[in-house]
């Protein structure tokens, strides 16, 4: 006999068992009915492509965690590393083919090759929608209202979507006179949530001085409801302008709309440095704030400058899947089911095959999902396959001559022990109570 | 300003617009129900194993075909060229935590470095389902089942399903003495649609004689129903035995749920050369036969023998999504919608805005799909792009002071061009009619 091949799978990579896969998969699902229900499309890319367009402008981390190697026929390819680039990519592939405001969804994996730790890995999805070819306050609300509907369809519980607008905490330092600090600025503040008031004013002394720093905290601790804190924000900055206009607008969409009490203006949220240029946000779970946020994005300017001149201007969220999976699991929202079966009809031997298979496809075509055991075991080892899965129901015919479809059978539901003889409308009223 | 990359896909990829994206995932969604009604569960396996797991028995055609390259760690890696290898690896790996019979379903991509043709291409969807741990009638059935339910969910129109057993086939060469030549004579016989009888009878006599010829040619060329198509098959066999019980079996049950009309019992039909050993099946449509079969799969007697001493007996089915889609679409049963939106509702500015997304959403919690207009732009520029992307109804308000939620509004049908005046309950009798 040969020897085995061990049947390993490589490091930071893992298999989707039922239990993992039947709950991502429904997941996915309601995220889909979400995206659809707002008008978005799906779309697909290849998961290679050249190195040259995933790499962009390129270098740093991003280069050394790209799965990048030369192909048969000599050509720098790599594994996708996010859903971003190759989108930028497909907009400028097929600007021709998609009229604007183009608005879609992509839900898919990408790999990364960075260290393994605890909850990160090699492969894993991401969940992404975007509406590119417009700047206004209506698409930027339909983001931050998708998200919030996503949330509420998925029953994460009460969440908070922090928004904040880059371009008025610009103004706020162009008039304080600290606009050259503020990709420092920025990182600092964006750290207050972690490293608390005293450690972040020293920070920011250090940075600007101290009046500066005192104005900077009170720009980012402004509290209150959206309009008061909008009010005072506005003032800080010098007064009315378009991005303050902007998010008054968004908030006045969010109020019609039954929304508002998922928003909070949060004049500390940044979202990184580079990318965005309006409106950013992410969300807080608040029975689990500690797991950080689900649902992120924000307003860009040009979403595929590196690839085409046509200027794309455009407003994305992020669903952070696995993140979300791990939340939702931790607050028992998450049923982690090993079947799709609601019912399992015992297999009593040939005589009964066919009535057994008559039966499955006639509760089938009731959308019942059932199945016949199909081996001739035991009974004990039939019920406990039934268990080991989370088969709630089963269903078995007496001994005897072959039954005939419209006879009672015996139904029992093995969570309660509770066991009838029923007929099919019988049954299908249980099944379903 | 800097050169722009050109935007191109890896030859043999392509990307997938929603006209495309929208019908995969709406089969896809299809395929997903059926297995799921007869308890099949979802797994997925990394896109990238170790090379060594992925060659197997290795050599040929597969290694030339793969994406294999060294990763950053040094490993010898590679993508997928299937899903049935990385499943045989997974039977392996998690067999302690599956209670068997294991039946999964697993629909994703694979990739074959193949040389690009029409209609075939590097990255391409697998669609396959399993019953692994039992070799019963039951079992065979339930996958040809299955294989008919999903052809009837998807609206593939009259199909057949064409059965044959290796084993049969095989005792009954043994009885006339040619099962020396078993592989030759299989892959000669698989041919006779295709080259017609003549040719086939000067190839076999030159293989086996002519005597030998004309009974080959007499066992696959039986006609009938099943039943006598069996009882010729078994006769020419040197009698009854297992594989016929079995076949037998599997018509019993195919009766019992009223699905005996399409399947055929067709000698013919032999799957390939290695891998299967028991029942061999694939899938003729009706109105379209020349495009191929569109389901095919077998009975296999040890699945994972590379990685594990588990005898893992099982039968297999596999969906052929690309040349399904294409079927589908032929026979104009594949909307190919560019969007998800029943509806568009115009923007006609700041003063309205409030009332057209108060709108939308109350149509949202209604399960109607729509979206308002993201840019105030004209009329006519609106109702281009419901046209380009298919979207059926256009709501809007009049001009003048912001409209409440309870009046009504104006909504038209594009296709027909009538328009009404409605309140949302008329509004949605409409959409739903």
């Amino acid at each position: 006999m040969a020897d085995l091949i061990a049947p390993q799978v490589l490091k930071g990579f893992r298999d989707a068992l039922p239990s993992a896969e039947i709950p991502r998969r429904t997941l996915l699902a309601q995220l889909e009915r979400v995206f659809a229900s707002y008008g978005f499309v799906p779309i697909d890319t290849p998961a290679l492509e050249y190195a040259e367009i995933l790499l962009g402008k390129g270098g740093g981390e991003t280069e050394k965690q790209m799965f990048r190697f030369e192909d048969n026929g000599g050509r720098d390819v790599a594994l996708r590393f996010d859903l971003t680039v190759p989108f930028a990519r497909f907009m400028a592939t097929n600007l021709a083919q998609l009229p604007l405001p183009f608005k879609r969804y992509h839900m898919a994996k990408v790999w990364r090759g960075e260290k393994p730790q605890k909850g990160r890995y090699r492969e894993f999805y991401q969940c992404d929608c975007d509406i590119v070819g417009v700047d206004s306050a209506a698409a930027d609300f339909e983001i931050l209202s998708v998200m919030a509907s996503a949330l509420l369809e998925v029953q994460a519980g009460q969440f908070t979507i922090l928004v904040n607008h880059r371009g008025l905490f610009n103004r706020f330092l162009d008039k304080i006179g600290n606009r050259a600090h503020s990709v420092e600025i920025l990182r600092t503040v964006d750290k207050l949530g972690k490293l608390g008031r005293t450690e972040i004013l020293a920070q920011l002394t250090t940075l600007v001085g101290e009046t500066g720093a005192e104005q900077i905290l009170r720009f980012v601790e402004a509290r209150g409801n959206f309009a008061e804190v909008l009010g005072e924000l506005e003032k800080l900055a010098g007064g009315a302008a378009e991005d303050s206009q902007r998010l008054r607008e968004i908030f006045n969409l969010l109020r019609h709309t039954g929304l508002e009490g998922h928003f909070r203006l949060a004049p500390s949220i940044t979202r990184g440095l580079d990318y965005y240029t309006g409106v950013v946000f992410e969300t807080v779970l608040e029975d689990l704030p500690e797991i950080g946020s689900v649902c992120s994005g924000g307003r860009y300017n040009d979403l595929a400058n590196l690839y085409t001149k046509e200027k794309l201007p455009g407003i994305g969220g992020s669903v952070g899947l696995d993140r979300l999976m791990a939340a939702l699991e931790e607050l028992g929202r998450l049923p982690r089911s090993a079947t799709t079966s609601q019912l399992l009809i015992l297999n009593s031997g040939q005589e009964q095959a066919g009535t057994a298979q008559a039966l499955a496809a006639a509760l089938r075509a009731q959308d019942v999902r059932c199945e016949v055991y199909l081996d001739e075991r035991k009974t004990a080892a039939q019920y406990k396959y039934a268990e080991s899965k989370g088969i709630p129901f089963v269903a078995s015919f007496g001994p005897g001559t072959p039954p005939a479809l419209d006879q009672p059978f015996q139904l029992k539901d093995i969570r309660s022990g509770e066991a009838r003889l029923v007929r099919l409308k019988e049954a299908l009223e249980w099944i379903n109570s």
